[in-house]
């Protein structure tokens, strides 16, 4: 944030007069990560710019932390031959995930242009299915035979450690692969010169199988504090490692989509401001529009009472419907909404994009209900009823939305903590107005005197 | 799950016959979380019978990955002079973890006979207010000044290595011990022996504040993909480091907050099952009862409109609030138990003491929310109508709380993602429930023939 209202204007000037030496040394100026969020503001063309002021290796880093989207973005900007030169020196675990967000046609005009090793190793990674191990790990490990000593080991790791993406815990193989056992660099350092790897080893490694979940294998990873994880094949071939920043991504994700399902919102593939509106909406009506079939069971059972006890009215059947519909539709916009606030502090024009988009999503999704509603209550009341039940969900779906939205966002601008507007507040506030619409509606099209049954 | 079941048994045997080879066996065989694990299954005295065959050091290692309540458990049960031995032997972030679950006049007995540099370190870090970077962090750092070589730096790893947290991540720090730069021992192994480390360092190096909030400390961390994080105080001296496992224990503390405030819970400090019955009634019935009085407002509203329209009966007024009372109970319920099930890999004994433990939880917060609904509704109604609308909150509550529990163990048998079980699904089937109980409630206590106002 600091760095980017410093650093912005200076790049911005480099960048109109073309300045190579000055983007150049803004390129090993700072922090890959830090760089990339200041490169999230240019356009594609700009920040290839920036980046062709560097070398492959450097631009591969700095590509790396930007977004997915970002990442995507970028490919019709920059030449073939640069992209595959980049392409070779990113993690092996960052390419494959990147190269998986683009269209299979894509793949294959880049992949030629890519080293020989590389390719193969890309085309093996990307074989895995989705949500595996396999999908997630990096094959760039150190590892080393059990027959040599300490000194000889600190020689190889030298060697490997420009490709590896870690060196600090080292896998001891066999000839044929096998996972035998493993080292620490620490163990190293702390061991005699002269010492054979085979007496400083341990042998009872945990990995996990490149078959296994990603779940799980972020759960290994944080239940031994492991920097990483040895991923094998199901002859306990060494095939790659998870380390322990994936395992923080997988942690994040998986909180992300437990809290949209728990509010009913099917998990977003994107960003949410990534996503379309369009997908959006279909994410969360699948949802609403089930529930409201659950409603329809509520209201025919009233009915039922109605002709026992004669209780209640027509009204009154529906009520539970048009409140649930306004405090689902709420419930789902303030989780979407304080989960997007906790990723990206919060700029007063950030907050007015969300808003809108929210505002769209809640028009459509109310549309969609509004035809439910109808199709649902013209089977247990008159057209004028019917009428005033559609009506009346549109604007509950309306309202439950704007506020799911609007709350989370005042509260965060107060400076307090917006995941204390919970569901079952935003669900309470939204009864309380769901009513209010509820009769207006019924009073202005039916008029005051509705009959009492 | 796998290594409990094979070796339980024989250590059993093992306490049995106390037999002090085969328990030392035991403590070095395995990862000392998976004899953590194991040990969890056994009672406190027979967690030291079984620690006590063992050293210091090993101790310390296995006993930090005991749960919390676990770990104070065994205070009584360690005698004084072995227990601030296994103190000094921890790490110095996971004692202090520890220290802070005892009361004041415990800790005020075991730290005269822990040695005084350590001493010191644990009441510097015990002043760190709860939530800050220095609550977390650990001192247990490897350093170095500048102007050495890496030759020199190898030696002067060799003699750190036994009392740092990570010797990967190196920090430079001055005479006034301020943070200057770092060096990652992978540098340290790429760089020419007769290199300086003031020609291999870093400078601008990325740290946080000591009191800066533990999860600002774990996104920094995050976005760099760091190992470790440099803490410094407010002129910049090095103080402590945050470890990657550290960071991802943070993030999993924060989804688990962000999940139970989302559904309308006060976050837990314990484990679900180490927190008591009427804890967790507590957390729960505040947010309960004050969603109830924002559902008094609609009753009080709907009471207004029946005067101009006439088309509800009390029972009309008191149906949002009572729906209301099952649903959040409900999603309350799902809730807990979800992430319960998603943290403990679920067996049927299990499941069942769950599922009386929420019976209980339903049982006294229905009986609360009885309460307030009847305060609430007599001023509203007669006392007639009061006591069905009290009696039903009763109900509702108990058969919210009773599907919110149930139906999510039932999704977890059936081998399906319980979280799938989501707090609108939840609420949409206790509002058919809760209809049912309302009106069966009415017609019992008042009659058939209510009288349509």
């Amino acid at each position: 944030m600091f760095y980017r209202s410093l650093l912005l204007p200076d790049l911005r000037e480099s960048l109109e007069s073309n300045d190579r030496a000055s983007l150049h040394e803004f390129c090993e100026a700072l922090h890959a990560a830090v760089l990339a969020e200041i490169l999230d503001e240019l356009t594609g063309e700009e920040i290839w710019q920036v980046l062709s002021a560097t070398g492959p290796e450097r631009q591969a880093e700095i590509f790396s932390f930007l977004d997915k989207a970002r990442q995507v973005s970028l490919v019709p900007v920059v030449p073939h031959r640069d992209l595959s030169r980049l392409i070779e020196e990113m993690p092996a675990d960052e390419r494959v995930d990147f190269l998986e967000q683009l269209d299979d046609d894509e793949v294959e005009r880049i992949l030629p242009l890519i080293a020989q090793a590389e390719r193969a190793d890309i085309r093996k990674l990307l074989s895995y299915p989705e949500g595996s191990a396999g999908s997630i790990m990096t094959t760039e490990y150190a590892w080393l035979p059990e027959n040599i000593t300490v000194d000889e080991a600190f020689g190889r790791l030298h060697e490997q450690a420009p490709d590896s993406e870690t060196i600090y815990y080292i896998y001891i193989v066999d000839d044929g692969r096998r996972l035998d056992g493993m080292v620490t660099l620490r163990q190293l350092i702390q061991s005699r010169r002269s010492a054979k790897l085979a007496d400083v080893m341990r042998h009872d490694v945990i990995s996990v199988r490149v078959d296994d979940d990603v779940e799980h294998v972020a759960a290994e990873v944080a239940r031994y504090d492991f920097l990483a994880i040895p991923v094998v094949d199901n002859q306990n071939r060494l095939v790659g490692i998870v380390t322990h920043d994936d395992a923080i991504d997988i942690f994040r994700k998986e909180a992300e989509e437990d809290a949209l399902m728990q509010a009913g919102v099917v998990p977003l593939e994107d960003d949410y401001l990534a996503t379309p509106v369009a997908v959006l909406v279909r994410k969360r009506v699948v949802w609403l529009a089930f529930l409201m079939v659950a409603a329809f069971v509520t209201a025919r059972i009233l009915e039922g009472y109605q002709q026992v006890a004669g209780v209640l009215t027509w009204m009154g059947w529906f009520q539970p419907l048009v409140l649930a519909s306004g405090g689902n539709a709420g419930s789902q916009s303030a989780t979407l909404i304080i989960r997007e606030l906790a990723l990206n502090e919060s700029r007063q024009a950030h907050r007015m994009m969300l808003f809108w988009r929210e505002v769209r999503v809640a028009a459509l999704q109310g549309l969609l209900m509004m035809i439910i509603a109808f199709a649902g209550s013209i089977m247990l009341v008159d057209l004028q009823s019917a009428v005033v039940v559609c009506i009346t969900v549109f604007l509950v779906v309306l309202m439950g939305t704007s506020t799911g939205a609007a709350l989370p966002m005042l509260f965060s601008k107060l400076g307090m903590d917006p995941a204390l507007m919970s569901n079952p507040l935003i669900a309470a506030l939204s009864d309380t107005l769901g009513v209010i619409i509820y009769f207006t509606v019924a009073i202005t099209l039916i008029g005051v005197a509705v009959p009492a049954v």
